[in-house]
């Protein structure tokens, strides 16, 4: 792509734009476009916005959580239920689970799934502080990985981690998705919800 | 949506996020995810590019131009011909035709289309400077609106605001885009390609 002419600090802005998930570089000029027009109600507060974020953001010292504070609000919260830790991959599953409002206990972000292909090794997970706090005084584990082949790899690997504890593992239920069609589902998936069936 | 409860900055930072071009809520928040885990190769450097294009950027007061100094760098060119001025309606337009490297002329910005419905009124696009310009020495304004309704009906407009400098006006060509099959394309768009058929 020839350069635009258009001002060094304008460039670097699509640059470092297309680098965000869901924005290629034909996005991220009609986003750097639209930030350049509304240059007082959006280029700048957004601006200011990360800069304070950069500032402001956390990693949880317990869970691993991403927050202003650490301990997290969500560690930190006295009405949520410490006895069950629900065990996610990823920072953005917490947040799916919060947005769902299913959980009321506290949860543990491994930071990734196994995966030799990626180097992705157990000391790089937050595996041993997550058999220390079930240690602490935990009744349930529930392991929330991904449906995919690593995430059940390393669901596999924490049960066998935290056998020593005698603690409570469970995993999510495999089915079909509420508003999914049985014609669009895979075998696997079909094969659980029937050996999974409940009585109505 | 309820709220994350994941701090104001991060919940700020994702609303924003969201009123970009081609980010919706859900996208939104994957971006902001990244940008918090990348924090020092992608967030801190997009918020220092961000403050850094917010007090570079100007509009030039020639063509109207989108870029970091005014005259803009294609106005100040000497290479550009002078004598040839292309029409657009937006930046992004320029930007495309920049892309393209179809024009080594100058250009004019017009900041928008004539709509009754959005009130764009001829006052509020640069229609006076265009025609100053045109007075100022130039042989030929080809008229690069985009092929929609009101883009062709400003182009008539302008057709009859620089009727009196007598400058040569021209538009770009109809036809079937390259790479477009037939079968997909309106009656209108084939219509102005038999019309306008070439000896090959």
């Amino acid at each position: 792509m020839p350069a635009l002419q258009a001002g060094p600090e304008i460039e670097r802005l699509i640059q470092l734009l297309s680098k965000l998930p869901g924005l290629g570089p034909r996005s991220a000029r009609r986003a750097a476009l639209a930030l350049l027009k509304k240059r007082e109600v959006l280029l700048e507060p957004l601006g200011n916005a990360m800069r304070d974020a950069a500032a402001a953001i956390k990693t949880c010292e317990v869970c691993g959580n991403l927050d202003t504070t650490s301990p997290c609000s969500l560690c930190g919260d006295p009405r949520r239920d410490a006895h069950v830790l629900c065990v996610v991959e990823d920072v953005a599953d917490l947040w799916a689970l919060e947005r769902a409002s299913v959980f009321k206990g506290k949860y543990h972000v491994l930071g990734g799934v196994l995966s030799a292909l990626d180097g992705m090794t157990p000391e790089k997970l937050n595996v041993s502080t997550l058999v220390a706090r079930v240690k602490n005084g935990v009744d349930e584990v529930i392991l929330a990985m991904n449906a995919t082949v690593e995430g059940q790899t390393t669901a596999h690997y924490l049960m066998d981690a935290l056998e020593q504890t005698g603690v409570n593992v469970t995993r999510l239920a495999h089915g079909v998705p509420v508003g999914g069609e049985l014609d669009y589902l895979d075998e696997g998936t079909l094969s659980h919800a029937f050996k999974a069936r409940r009585a109505i």
